[in-house]
């Protein structure tokens, strides 16, 4: 099979990616190891940041966020149970989406499939090669056949465990990790959110975080030691333990029911550079990785496929400075977002060595969030998202 | 002798003090341990905050700051050889005021002895007495003989090393700290300064500071280690290390010459509480220590006067409300200094365990400072001085 650009990985990056590049009449396949059944039962976050919105706007695919997403122009922070508001529409007269990032992609295949999107699934042994040439190609195995595709470009969109990053040399990659010393264990639960906007908790027992998904569907988290398990939180336990840790209000006024899901997932920061190697880019995921906390994940794979499908659209029309910039590109936005997510994680969680020093700090930090309006502002700038 | 109000410390807290106690008709009495010329042959920064000078105006102190003081509009930040400028004026529509602490010490001494001050220097073995009752003292020794002062009130403006705090029982004091791993060799030369503005540097060899005092006068750090010792430095190293770290427009016109004080300071962050015990009051240094990035420390015991005259004025006029919340108030302003200095020395220093990850947050964050007018502002704000 021969393609401008083969797609090695069918989340949500990938799948926009693809659908933007259709849109502008450049032809590309999407590769992807897991089932789209997989895919599609992967829970994650569901923040959207206006610049989100405007790219899947632009790719056609945004009908049924604005009529099923929610609208949020604020979020509330919380110190030892105490919480205030940060309205981004006052301060900077933007808001976010709530709009689940499941939602996202399966809105996604629906058009790929309307427009006859090329998607390989559980396609096997993806490997790219001759990646440094001008003629690289990417082999995988479907049914026990090995396929080939012949291309201009590959775009690893395959997440952080994927073979993209993998595929270029060690000698070549310069890498960045922060693992943090906790995790975050979350429970999906069918009732209704105990407050529309979210809350961040700092607390003396641990970060909590309630957001929503829907009017009955409710997403919440506590922050607990990274070596803990799930499995020893029994709901009424965890039900208590979040209920310690957020406003006075909210607690009072929490709706608990059977957990659908839970798990304790691991926070950290990555970064691995560059984001381009010959006639490989990074994209999303496969290039960094952020914690949970402001939710930038998605936001920040949608700024790189923008970056990379408007190189790829200058590109067939005889520009090349697109994607021979895209590393730096991206790359400047992206740590921006690191330093924003890495900051709002240490902002609001506790760390087991913190000194009460580090500790009078961090709550300071969040009394002058409280007080001045400017670093409300710059909050508001970072969480709706900064411009691209 | 009895007073209303006993001042332990005649530095330029414990002077101003006096100084608008006796306008306000309220009598005071300082006592020093050292001799006045050791007092004035003190070198300390040099940046007045907005509410500073405004204090020393309502003192009556100001006239020569205004004469000959250094109106500063704003303050360059650099990475790696590369400045920017923070302009206070645009962003806060404030400025700072240059003009030594040895200075403001001069001029608050001439003030007090115009009006007659009670100023004992060379004040040995000063003890509080009966701090926890209504009829305390202060107990110390000149030219061999022991004295008494019997006051309403005892202001301990007598530094970090002071009896002042130490009269506080151990049980009552909590104290936070935070020790950097690193120092300040300082050089004043006779020289042009390199800028009239401040620059602060980060840069990979260490943080380095161009300040100045007047048209040939100039004062310049560089991070060294910590237990490093200023005789290991000769005036060449010196200024060829500093010319390495500062922008490269600032190293071509640096204007050297030999040093006329060399010294390495330690950094480090202190708080205690309270700031008041019984009829004892902690100002300044006595409370509170910040390292001198951004030269918060006499700034922040003058914000400590300013509540503790008031707090006093208002006891006198029958109100008790601002001694007893006192340390509350003072308190709230200090932690948000605290935080200040923390954030700016943490941003522009290297730190001998700092990971790669760490130094491209730093990074970063100067990118964004030279990016983002919100978080200048934030910076601006700060450097001017919190309202109070």
């Amino acid at each position: 099979m021969r393609k401008q650009v083969c797609i090695i990985g069918g989340g949500p990056a990938g799948l926009l990616l693809s659908q933007l590049l259709h849109r502008a009449g450049i032809d590309s396949v999407i590769l992807e190891r897991r089932s789209r059944d997989h895919v599609l039962s992967r829970i994650r976050a569901g923040v959207l940041e206006r610049g989100t919105m405007r790219m899947l706007d632009e790719a056609g695919v945004g009908a049924r966020m604005h009529r099923e997403g929610y609208v949020h122009t604020g979020t509330y922070l919380s110190l030892q149970n105490r919480g205030f508001r940060i309205d981004f529409d006052r301060l900077v007269g933007s808001s976010v989406m709530v709009y689940g990032q499941t939602e996202v992609t399966h809105d996604l295949y629906d058009a790929r499939d309307a427009m006859g999107g090329d998607i390989v699934d559980e396609a096997a042994d993806v490997t790219p090669h001759d990646i440094e040439t001008d003629r690289p190609y990417v082999t995988y195995v479907k049914d026990g056949t090995e396929h080939r595709v012949d291309c201009d470009w590959i775009a690893g969109c395959d997440g952080s465990h994927g073979v993209s990053r993998r595929s270029i040399p060690g000698h070549a990659l310069r890498t960045f990790e922060r693992v943090y010393p906790f995790g975050w264990l979350g429970v999906l639960s069918e009732t209704p959110p105990v407050s529309h906007e979210l809350i961040y908790a700092n607390h003396s027992r641990g970060f909590a975080l309630c957001s929503m998904r829907n009017e009955n569907l409710s997403r919440y988290y506590i922050q607990a030691p990274a070596d803990d398990d799930a499995a020893n939180w029994s709901d009424d336990a965890f039900w208590d333990e979040l209920r310690r840790r957020i406003p006075e209000d909210a607690a009072d006024r929490l709706v608990t029911g059977p957990s659908i899901e839970k798990s304790l997932a691991p926070l950290r920061s990555f970064v691995a550079e560059p984001m381009k190697w010959g006639r490989l880019f990074l994209v999303g995921d496969a290039a960094h990785i952020v914690p949970p906390t402001g939710a930038k994940g998605l936001n920040l794979a949608v700024s790189d496929v923008h970056y990379l499908y408007h190189a790829l659209v200058r590109h067939y029309d005889g520009d090349d400075e697109g994607v021979a910039t895209y590393s730096e590109t991206a790359l400047h936005r992206v740590w921006k977002a690191i330093r924003f997510s890495w900051w709002f994680t240490t902002t609001m969680h506790r760390f087991p060595d913190q000194s009460n020093f580090d500790q009078r700090i961090q709550e300071t930090e969040l009394e002058v969030l409280e007080e001045s309006e400017t670093l409300q502002r710059h909050l508001a700038e970072n969480y709706v998202g900064l411009p691209y």
